[in-house]
């Protein structure tokens, strides 16, 4: 990530930054718990920013993988749901969820051809592209369908990750489109180049002026270009303006502490706590905790200086992962809780804490209501 | 990680370096590929360096977390397995794989106390211990069963995470578990300090010396260690010697690009291979591949310059990963593979890899075998 030249940033912890997460008591740790009050406050205020502006919110799946927060999602007026792979979206469409947007540049050979044929058929599957060859295995791989495959020709806003440079190869791969039998509705983008301190705001702009740009040449060559997708949790609500008819934010229905610092998430928008014990404080200066790598994951821009945040003890720095032990460092002096003590950890980045979990234990007012599955879990194919 | 303060140490990449996997058409990337000569190679290998020593061999599960490669490895003279967490060895007793050390300063505490006593009537359990406090609540959970719990007093040779530091901590954590009721049969250490360029062989004669030292100790107030256990594979077979009894390595079944680079796997040791799509060609410099951090984990070591290590474009750097994308940069003109394109990735560590994983493609002679579960996927309590 190109943090916007702040590598030797460093983010305030203060003391008085505490999510409003209580863990419930006989929580067997580690475990993901979840404040319902707060995803569902998230929700509905993008849903009500996004309303307000006139642009259509897809969120996007990849961050809770839950039917059920899908669900809410839509019930507060998302078109549609984006996610990454093929297989969420058959678990979308398998649930009935068929509105999908697969905001990837998928390659629909091999094992793919049928199963992007079948979710087509099933569903209102919508899929990213940015290459001349891929359109035309696309193509291939929906042949004699009953209706046309809808494609957005994905357009590189400054992540330098995927995506067409400008408009006229976004001419070029949506000619290919259209040669190999495919719908070309829109263009996207993800602004990830937002995720920075101080980064968000020209990475938003960019977004716009891209979609702008590629979408208006799309149009002057005779496409019919009814989307102009902008994604990404920072960027979200600064590009949904000018020409931007859809955003696909994902980590906002959590937070975490990553999006805290970038001031995308206000600390009472945290909706996601990670419970764990602390097992060991034999070796001075540091306390270990039973969330791990394999529960943490290892995600960390180089700009936040630890694996994740934990509110009751904000001194202390997450130091070093290991796949099942977190060494937390404590100042000289500096309170440390006791062996068998639960704290939370909030996470740097949410979507692959998700990913490694196979349920969230949901809460309100700190007590127990249910325990959701999640229902995509490494479904990466 | 203490690399040895070999933080700018760079790997040799070599175009002649090429692990004997290929990979079999038809796969559905991104998706792990064992070859089982290897792994049963692996396994020979070091089960009969074991035998040699006289030192009893047992492999840590939470590298593969399957019960089929557990099997080979008993059958090849493991005398038990090695876990991390009380749900991985939930999963090995409910298998009838019963006799199993978790090598782990449990706390036994909440919903774990239960846990606990059942894997200890149902099998030959025994735990890791640190801590005074945590003996305590340790044999709580188990008072009244029919045997003792046999426990193992942790010490840290050197990596600084868990365990105690020297014999005084070790006697006072050792009467702490007998006046609980508990049967401290050994001490362990996990050598995880030599996880860095050159740093292999200091590690394991740490080990050597504190296991010495410390099981000198509690022998002398009148406990029976039977166990001195060591473990990490670049040290398994450096500290296999004097008083050490057994050695607990895992990642040796797979070996992956850290353990190539520190020496401790040769390049036909590398039993999996992480077969990926090349999605992506659009931005210039680089190839983007469908394994990202969801598939590769982001585990990278600083002395490791990118995030796994394709054998086919041997100067590719795996630069930067996304939950689903990992783009690799090429150097100006050097060649890159199309759009469609299978790639295999080493993977920097391979135990996070498997974790993210359902299940592992199973080839000889490039030939799929078999489809194996990964059978303790996420199993983290």
């Amino acid at each position: 990530v190109d943090a916007g030249g702040a590598s030797s940033y460093r983010p305030t912890m203060t003391a008085s930054w505490t999510p409003p997460i209580g863990i419930p008591g006989g929580t067997d740790t580690p475990d993901l718990v979840v404040d319902l009050d707060v995803v569902e406050s998230n929700i509905a205020r993008i849903a009500k920013e996004m309303a307000r502006r006139g642009v259509d919110l897809r969120p996007h799946f990849k961050t809770h993988k839950s039917l059920r927060i899908a669900r809410l999602q839509l019930e507060a007026g998302a078109v549609g749901v984006t996610c990454a792979t093929l297989a969420e979206a058959e678990v979308l469409v398998a649930a009935g969820i068929t509105d999908v947007f697969v905001a990837y540049p998928v390659w629909a050979g091999g094992a793919k051809a049928a199963r992007v044929r079948r979710l087509h058929e099933l569903g209102r599957l919508s899929v990213g592209i940015d290459d001349e060859v891929a359109a035309g295995v696309l193509g291939e791989a929906v042949r004699g369908s009953r209706a046309r495959l809808s494609v957005l020709v994905e357009v590189d806003s400054g992540l330098r990750r995927s995506g067409v440079g400008g408009p006229d190869d976004a001419v070029v791969v949506a000619r290919a489109c259209r040669k190999a039998g495919l719908q070309v509705s829109g263009v996207f983008t993800h602004g990830g180049h937002g995720y920075g301190p101080g980064a968000a705001e020209k990475a938003a702009r960019d977004e716009v002026e891209l979609l702008r740009v590629v979408g208006d040449a799309l149009a002057d060559d005779g496409f019919e270009i009814a989307t102009r997708s902008a994604g990404s949790t920072p960027t979200a609500l600064r590009s949904a303006m000018g020409c931007v008819t859809e955003e696909r934010p994902g980590t906002y229905v959590f937070g975490d502490w990553q999006q805290s610092v970038l001031g995308s998430c206000a600390p009472d928008g945290v909706a996601l706590i990670v419970a764990s014990t602390v097992v060991s404080t034999a070796v001075d200066g540091q306390f270990v905790i039973d969330a791990g790598a394999k529960t943490l994951s290892k995600d960390r821009p180089d700009w936040l200086p630890g694996h994740g945040y934990i509110p009751r003890f904000p001194g202390a720095l997450v130091a070093r992962l290991y796949d099942h032990h977190a060494a937390c460092e404590v100042s000289d002096g500096a309170a440390r809780p006791a062996v068998g003590e639960i704290v939370g950890v909030v996470p740097n980045h949410v979507c692959p804490v998700v990913n490694l979990a196979r349920s969230l234990t949901v809460v309100r007012d700190g007590r127990v209501m249910d325990r959701w599955p999640v229902d995509a879990p490494a479904r990466n194919t």
